[in-house]
């Protein structure tokens, strides 16, 4: 069985790993040369919007996925006539657009921040007037890790905010005080059948993921349930197969959806030990109508990004339970480079064990 | 860093996945242009004695190791001088005769089934008057698998016996009745720091491995930490690094060496999934001098060789706690083809799973 994947970057390696053991043959499409996941499959070089390389990267596939959320929706359209394309592309349509994804998650009965689009800069003043500040103007298309956004604190901010999103149509939102952010995954097979994760917490810095923990420590009575209808009632609403990620803010006792990834996502990386099944693996059991495994946790697990720059591994596997997943990335500012899991069989010995973690990473706490 | 790993068959292949997260590179040398572990690494095609193809698997590498004990141990000790060839070549040599096995078992103290050394067929008619019948002849080299051993209930038995063993030295051994086999194993670093795994129980068929439970159920007190105690001194006796499989014998109430492999072994792979670093990561980490991880089982494993044929992947992926490993070779009556671990947190729910597993390979039982 072939699988391809548009997109070659981590998460297309971890998902081509998680394919060798199942038979599994994976071919990428990726405008780079050094594309992370040609260590575990065929790279086909070509932007995402190459009719060509789209031919040569669906050729012969049994499915085509995407790891990429900004792939355009035309291209995955494009392919749908030659394999199945999972998950459908509506629900990639839905993640790049802000506003129908606020819709979606309002048709399913998640409670999102208040927003209010904003098309022109003129509704703006409107959008201030109705919603309240402070607020937060998202442009609706191509926002990615805390891009494309501008806080409004005052009536000044308008003019900058607007020129900051691009002066393309956006949302305004409401600027929520939240305790913290958290995520949901789940997978839902061909027939249907879904698995969730447990909820994971998870804290950014700079608009990046640095730090999840799973299950989520504390989490609020009925929280966990919560989100379990709620990824339930999107993955139901858009027939979705695959792995389905939904951002969420807890706050004042309540969760809000805050945006989706129609893929694996890094709060999942660890399942890959942490979990009975993987998100790569079930996501793939998913696409390829297989039957999904067991999404509950093996006890506690915490994962740090490696960023910038790759720390001494030694160090890393010195602390007990921890795993290292490096992606083969040159080094960069502000880059993911790699993964560490560590896991623990109680939350008081994973918080020591992250702590060893972040100090071999030469990160100050989280 | 490059890994070069002279054998490029499934144990190569889980090598070489087990080495991507970590950052490596494999790049393996195997007679078979499609051998199991060019799906992971770069394949050399070549003869395990070929001086260019050992010479071209070895440029750059960081570290030489093997996934297959009948290498030459010359090419072993020839890549010696161009990188650390780990596990050392000793324990190639050692491996590869039955009779320097039984000697190196019996300085370590660890038991064996009572032996005499046949070199010729005049030995024999002593042999079989020093240590009674029944008994099994084995060549001292190239046993695999149940293959060159020859049962002799009778003298008569004599003849026949030494022309099935190829007329080869051998040793004659005791046909010791056990209750069951077992294996031991464990992974010793640079450093000499060592971990071992929990014993496992073996369940053979026709010389081959069908059955895997771990950690072994119901070990008599005392057996566990008797295994330990005779690999950590195996591994010291060789000045041993990476990972080191002994089988044994559980014999009313103790344990016999019967053989050992230097190398990651096909009773380990429940680590994959059933253990908190797998024998593969592990003996990656030894052999390139990282710090080892725990080798504790997670709950309750079993593992079933894919013998011949592979069964609907559906079935098998349909039972709770199931992983799926595919070697991605072509079916061969008698040829190992993949496995499947399954996990449960205890036994009882273990054995029902493994029925199933069972079922859906098409065996009648265990």
């Amino acid at each position: 069985m072939l699988v391809a994947v548009l997109g070659g970057g981590q998460l297309g390696r971890m998902l081509g790993l998680a394919g060798i053991p199942l038979g599994l043959r994976s071919r990428f499409l990726d405008p780079s040369p050094d594309a992370p996941a040609r260590a575990v499959g065929e790279l086909v070089v070509g932007a995402f919007d190459d009719p060509d390389a789209l031919e040569e990267v669906a050729r012969g596939a049994d499915v085509v996925t995407y790891e990429f959320e900004n792939v355009p929706a035309a291209s995955a359209r494009a392919l749908a006539g030659r394999a199945p394309v999972l998950p459908p592309p509506e629900a990639l349509e839905a993640a790049q657009d802000r506003l129908a994804e606020k819709r979606l998650f309002e048709r399913c009965g998640i409670p999102v921040a208040p927003y209010v689009p904003v098309d022109r800069e003129e509704d703006l003043p409107g959008a201030i007037e109705a919603l309240g500040l402070p607020a937060v103007l998202k442009a609706r298309r191509l926002g990615y890790d805390g891009k494309g956004q501008a806080v409004v604190r005052s009536a000044q901010d308008a003019g900058p905010a607007w020129a900051a999103v691009g002066a393309a149509p956006s949302i305004l939102e409401a600027l929520v005080p939240f305790e913290r952010e958290l995520s949901v995954l789940a997978v839902r097979g061909r027939d249907g059948e879904v698995r969730v994760y447990p909820v994971v917490e998870n804290v950014h810095r700079g608009g990046v993921l640095r730090v999840s923990r799973a299950p989520a420590p504390d989490l609020p009575e009925g929280l966990g349930e919560a989100a379990s209808a709620y990824v339930r009632r999107a993955l139901e609403a858009l027939g979705y197969v695959g792995v389905l990620a939904i951002e969420l803010f807890q706050a004042g006792g309540e969760l809000l959806a805050n945006e989706m990834a129609p893929r694996v996502h890094n709060s999942g990386h660890w399942t890959i030990e942490g979990a009975a099944t993987s998100q790569f693996e079930n996501h793939l059991r998913a696409i390829l109508g297989l039957p999904l495994g067991a999404a509950e946790a093996r006890g506690q697990a915490a994962m740090v990004n490696l960023i910038g720059r790759l720390p001494d591994p030694s160090r890393l596997l010195a602390v007990p339970g921890a795993h290292l997943h490096v992606y083969g990335k040159s080094p960069r500012p502000g880059r993911k480079l790699g993964h560490v899991t560590v896991l623990a069989p109680d939350r008081e010995t994973l918080e020591e064990r992250l702590a060893e973690v972040l100090r071999a990473v030469g990160e100050a706490g989280s």
